[in-house]
């Protein structure tokens, strides 16, 4: 931590805030300039705000130096992680890799034609959500545990692994047998209870950034998961909420090279709920991809028109084709693949 | 439900939109005009997404009529609501209600000192956190249960009503006996299965609004839990997130002036969260009340230089007893009191 | 500015940062510590961009420690600034300047009768727009010199000062005779030119806040004027753009207090911009009050369902009456008047 | 324009509005339904605000129909603007044009060395500024006319045609002789006065987007200059301001895609400006290519450690030509190419 003092500060406040700062453990480094004194902390005490020292008498700055996550810093893993499936399937190597399918499991008929066509297509994962968060409670709520079970049969069937939003702790454990990849959406990004709990599981997760949330804040996010010790952790970013409202939300494009940057951890990009209509997903999901993402999730549907939900913003079967087709080209473009 | 059509949009493609309205429940009304046809759809039909029609053929611009929410509409109650309280507090009222108290239990000696203080300046809530949600996982997290002990046995020795933050369903039971009201925090305005509980407990609940939620997903979130036939229910500005970082957040005040137009509860502010910075606590406090807040959260902290979380922006018991002194002449100035 | 190293810097790296600040002119300390390097540069030189520091291998972070603004901030003159204008008013001190009419010149008897309305209701200046930064080419653009006339004579014979919006260069010399202080707007914030001719003008200005420019950038825009000179200046918040769209903008209150503190200039406050819907101008005109602005511009018209421009954001004449009664009672719970 | 009554709005209440929509030059057609009436008003008055009708007692909701822009609207030029420069360049064809170079002109070495090496690479234009808006007064504010010529000459010695900001209107006829195209910075996409007269002059003009518009704002300022009959113009997103500060601006790649719909005009890109950071250029680069990008506008400069402004967000020469190879493989897999 870095305190700079101002400039009429005095000497009685400047022992003030090196003695608070001796107190909490760090060791205090004095620069007296002709204009300001800087007091620089080093050490790294563990609970205190760096915000207490701006309020102190004297003071005209605190800058925190070390950064607020560890084990989802880059550092930490500079190679990157890849997170491994079965069949074969890896988030966060050469391949980009692209989990899609309806926004919610409505039926047995409607979810294998959904599992056929988008494995016709290239897709490696099923996508669709059992519970369903909505922010009208009169709205359709999601099938539950049926719905699971749906994906997991027509999963094996076809040959996808199966990835499915968790909205809270009570469904982990019914969850477990059928999906291969948990999904945190962005209103849970920051439900640090649900977090801990899934540190503490043995799937991957998959971390959707919340609408709100600043990068570093999807990062101290992903430190609760990986604290507990659960290191198969996808980070995915789904657009922010903006003053723009043509879209649904902004999606982020530069979030992408921002955490390969900053994270070791793999980073999708989601259009469908990036953009919110159906007509801007194609030119989103390539951006994603050019911008280095390891992988999409896209919302595709056998009927968008007849969807329960988001119908608005689900590809049809045939668009999703020809996009993938697409990016394929983008990806090798880019130095990737798509299988 | 409008749609206005394409200027270029033929006679086609308006039967098309026509009769889907149509399937869907809707009374339709067409408007043909000498540059574009417009669709009026009469009668609420019920689950389907307005922003499908934005996709289909010839379609220019939807808007929807009937505002998605009922229960929490000022039309539900158009003389307000009053969630009255024992000890004979009401918030909704003439009253201006303060509700003051440390960010988290720490322990008895700092929470009775707590209390002490704030009953002597005129609260009649004392609030405490004993679940913290905090963004890192190394940050102190709450007391729990034995915090919510220590709140229930200062409430009742100093005659202040107790609110705490609830973070998950499995914590309601445990806290009913201890809290007079649940606090739901920003970050989970939109966990909806809380809310949904939430609507089924007979004890008043304070929803604080999200730091990236509009007004109206604010109202939407207060229909899950007046759907569930708790109407005790309380609304509170706490700042939403912008562009600007010098304060923590933006408090929208003016969410104050809008939300008591469309709804019918009882809108407090929380100038604590608001801004972050405790010298500019007093002046958004006071702003809150001159724009018509009904009531107030505010951190107060017997030593705000130890206290384990939030010190940076709890307020000395001296400037406290002192604010208050100043938003008994602004209430008075806009017709209200506090006692 | 204070440079953070990367844990893994090597010592070439941090000498070549190191002599890198010492080629600008910085004094560097060292700071060695077992985790990080941290170099302090202090000193203040001249024409660089900290943000190149960012690039250079093994950095980790950098600090700017001296503000970029010098004569804008409150150690410039610790007093405040008081702007003095004749007829006795002055802006800064103890009085709460309002300063209100129409949001355009639209005839002599318009502008004659606001006039009346709002001197007898107690503002201190007369505004209204003579030439109009419209967002559409095809909405009314102003009466221009002829209104600027209208402001002068209206203005002479009622005892109101005149402020107006200055748009361009070319406008200033054509205003001098017309007004006592040239009002620029939200868009033209970071018109550099203008400012800096506004620099040398000795006319009051009063310097609106743009929609997407933090408090800072306020502070940065105010060092044009204050350097070339010219030290009669106000500040205004009237809203910026966030993704609440229910009001025109998100009215900052807590940028007055910030502002306060951080500068010497008065701060003013424009409910009608900063909600743009009538009913809700009152509440915030009180808040902005209550929070500790110095003055208020309001829109006010004699017949606002007529007005050519802004008009579902004017007050109607006895609305803005009964307003001047309370902001009076405000005015004195926080130690203000209004005469 | 729609009008929703409230559901207990009296007749008279409805009779206000209609007898108001008449006077304005409507055609009112009435939807009376069991819930809410609705008045539908078909044809396009002239001056009104539609914002006032919000007020009026017994209306729930407003909502415009007819957008507000029409030259600008891609209903005008369905089949799309092609702007065409000398040496047979064009934007908004089958070809990615690239227009680069440093951010200000800082002498004739620097410019001439500029030039060759984005020529090299395969720019079309070389940019560069002579007069700078600067957010500080002490910041470098451009060589001015001097920076004109030699933009000029090294232009015309190299073959690049040549773009370079224009602040305001006095510098517009300087600037005639010099450049090949107008840029339109984002702090003057609302200076109308300086729009309406890029309108009157024949040369091309590149707008670029503000850092707080809307799209329907970008195309609103569009219009000011296609009505003064100048059709030679381009858009250009450079990034919006968001909560996210990790980079200078967020930009907003879905912008690409939403005005290639709306609007008839070339849109192009401003990686630089739109991240702020060298190292996240190339894959916004590549991101605003994939998602349709007619063109992009890049910082380049031969030594950016040393240059006067931007040199942390300019690329290394062999950066540049590094992210050209890659642009021309996502060109062709959009089908587009890069010459």
């Amino acid at each position: 931590m870095i305190v700079a003092m101002l400039e009429t500060a005095n000497e009685e406040q400047i022992q003030g805030v090196l003695e608070r700062m001796v107190e909490i453990g760090f060791n205090v480094h004095r620069t007296t300039g002709a204009v300001q004194t800087i007091l620089a902390g080093v050490g790294t005490p563990g609970n205190f705000d760096h915000k207490d020292f701006e309020l102190l008498a004297g003071v005209a700055h605190v800058h925190r130096i070390s950064s607020p996550y560890k084990l989802a810093g880059r550092g930490f893993r500079p190679e990157g992680t890849v997170v491994r499936f079965k069949n074969g399937v890896s988030v966060g190597g050469n391949e980009v890799v692209v989990m899609a399918g309806p926004c919610s499991v409505e039926g047995r008929e409607q979810i294998a034609l959904a599992a056929a066509q988008v494995k016709a297509a290239g897709a490696k994962f099923l996508r669709g959500g059992a519970f369903k968060p909505r922010s009208s409670p009169y709205s359709f709520q999601g099938m539950g545990l049926e719905g699971l079970k749906l994906l997991r049969d027509v999963g094996d069937a076809s040959g996808l692994l199966i990835i499915s939003e968790v909205m809270e702790i009570s469904q982990i454990e019914l969850m477990l047998p059928y999906v291969d990849c948990f999904q945190v959406g962005a209103r849970n990004m920051q439900n640090f209870n649900l977090l801990r709990e899934l540190g503490l599981v043995r799937k991957p997760v998959l971390l959707k950034r919340g609408i709100a949330a600043t990068i570093e804040e999807v990062l101290l996010s992903a430190e609760y998961i990986l604290s507990g010790g659960n290191y198969d952790l996808m980070l995915c970013e789904r657009g922010i909420r903006t003053f723009e409202t043509y879209t649904r939300n902004t999606m982020d494009i530069s979030a992408i090279p921002v955490i390969k940057k900053l994270s070791h951890l793999p980073i999708l990009g989601d259009p469908s709920h990036g953009v919110g209509l159906r007509d801007k997903v194609p030119a989103m999901a390539r951006a994603a991809v050019a911008a280095g993402a390891d992988g999409l999730l896209i919302e595709v549907h056998p009927n968008p028109d007849k969807a329960f939900s988001d119908g608005a913003q689900s590809l049809f079967p045939e668009q999703f084709e020809e996009l993938m087709a697409s990016l394929r080209l983008i990806s090798s473009a880019v130095g990737r693949k798509i299988a």
